[in-house]
């Protein structure tokens, strides 16, 4: 085995939760050889059959704590909701020098609840892929989701170093960039090019939900003028989301807070017919896109 | 010539405003052959030699009136705000029988504002395509951009029929689908299928504009976690959207209205982590995203 794979591989990998990003990840470790075997934990056993037939596991565990024992690599692939609830669970199965990581899309309220778990000797290495699709479950999940994709890591100060370049090189084998930083600047970062976009997509699409029977028919067949992003948006993972939401409270409000602000001044400005500060606003957002565009992630 | 192409022919097409739309639709008049002639004009002699370097129209007309005349088809493609003052600029100009058309995205205004200035025996039939891009120029168009896609016709009580079948043959003729309804009701069905979202996106974009500068450099770096696709929807034409939102300012602020009570129940059940209710509102929109998909418009 060449040196630079062997440094990424691991013996066994335990995958707690199964769905889009869990599976994508299962399947990306298994193209690229990155581990000898994957054993699989879901709550619900067809969900474990369903994993086993699509063959991106190699055996299922009927606990969580069942699925850790032996592994080098704990990967918590859950709503961030229940993660702590898992992080106990596995807590005294875990082997010595073994690493644990995520994937959930808040970093402060999963690292909070997680880390009290960990056992000494054993390493915790938050991690969050910057990917998805709105489509979930396992077999939602393609081996390619994290290509070109970053993934950021928020390693406790004082976190063992070779855990967290095991797990760098890791994303980095399944394609992935990879940035760090502290869990709180995660949040408020998430909050406003994930978080909030999110719930204004729910919000507009759940405001479509309520309109007159006449109106909603039509919504659906020109849906094509712009509102047809929001509902592909809109159309994500409610439990995972429900728990972003709850888990990333203060980052959230305080971004909506900054938003509805300044929806509320454009909805004066169209009120009163001010074109020129309708115009002035409208000109501004054209410097981001062009700044996302040579940043090369349009 | 064949009789379903001779339906739909132009001897002479004067298009006034030569952006996005005007030039897709000249260069679709081209390429399907639909035209004798097209004429064109735009307020800027720039734009003027620029159409007609790009080879979209046969000949640039210094003023709207000039254009105009001896066509059989006139086309306003300009921002809804000053339809009204090309539609009275052009009307002792127009040819008796002329067939009178607009692409704007706002059609109560628009008929309100041009209906008063077609003389008789002049035929005026308003259109809406419902297509786009963020582009914006005469360089932006291209002759695909209506290919299924939608164009809505809104023609008054009593429009000629004859006329009303000509506008719709050409629409069909460049790869549009057709449909027809009340100005007002188009105005609603678009202001929350297209101009609330695009207001969404222009605030959340502007929202980010405003961050902490550590904060905004990473969000152009993990833009693609939703941000994205706002970005893309707010880098569109703001003279062009300045005008929409004027023009339709009954509608966007009814479902504004709309949709700010219901981000207002979820920023609620955010503040007091109630997440049954954010579940529920959740699940709720796939099925809109659902419909979207049977109807085809995915």
């Amino acid at each position: 085995m060449a040196e630079g794979r062997k440094k990424v591989y691991f013996e066994r990998v335990a995958l707690i939760g199964l769905g889009l990003i869990g599976s994508s990840l299962a399947r990306a470790i298994k193209r690229h050889g990155l581990a000898g075997e994957i054993v699989g934990h879901a709550r619900s056993q067809e969900t474990r059959e369903l994993a086993l037939g699509l063959g991106f596991i190699d055996r299922a565990a009927d606990s969580a704590a069942a699925a850790v024992k032996g592994a080098d690599l704990v990967v918590i692939a859950v709503p961030v909701g229940v993660t702590g609830a898992i992080a106990q669970e596995i807590s005294p199965a875990l082997d010595p020098g073994a690493i644990v990581t995520d994937v959930g899309s808040v970093k402060g309220a999963v690292v909070d609840a997680v880390a009290p778990h960990i056992p000494d000797g054993v390493h915790f290495v938050p991690a969050h892929p910057v990917a998805g699709t709105e489509e979930s479950g396992p077999e939602a999940g393609f081996a390619e989701l994290f290509e070109g994709r970053w993934c950021i890591l928020t390693p406790p100060p004082g976190t063992d170093e070779a855990a967290v370049a095991r797990v760098e090189a890791l994303w980095r084998a399944v394609g992935s960039k990879v940035d760090s930083m502290d869990p709180r600047h995660h949040d408020m970062v998430l909050a406003i090019t994930s978080h909030l976009p999110h719930l204004i997509a729910y919000t507009i699409v759940g405001t479509a939900t309520d309109l007159e029977t006449h109106l909603q028919r039509e919504v659906i067949k020109f849906a094509a003028g712009g509102f047809r992003d929001f509902t592909r948006i809109a159309a994500s993972d409610p439990v995972m989301w429900r728990d972003v939401f709850l888990a990333n409270k203060d980052a959230v409000l305080e971004m909506l807070g900054r938003f509805d602000e300044d929806l509320t001044a454009l909805q004066r400005a169209i009120r009163y017919g001010d074109g020129a500060a309708l115009e002035e606003i409208f000109k501004r957002t054209r410097a981001i896109r062009r700044s996302i565009v040579e940043a090369g992630q349009a």
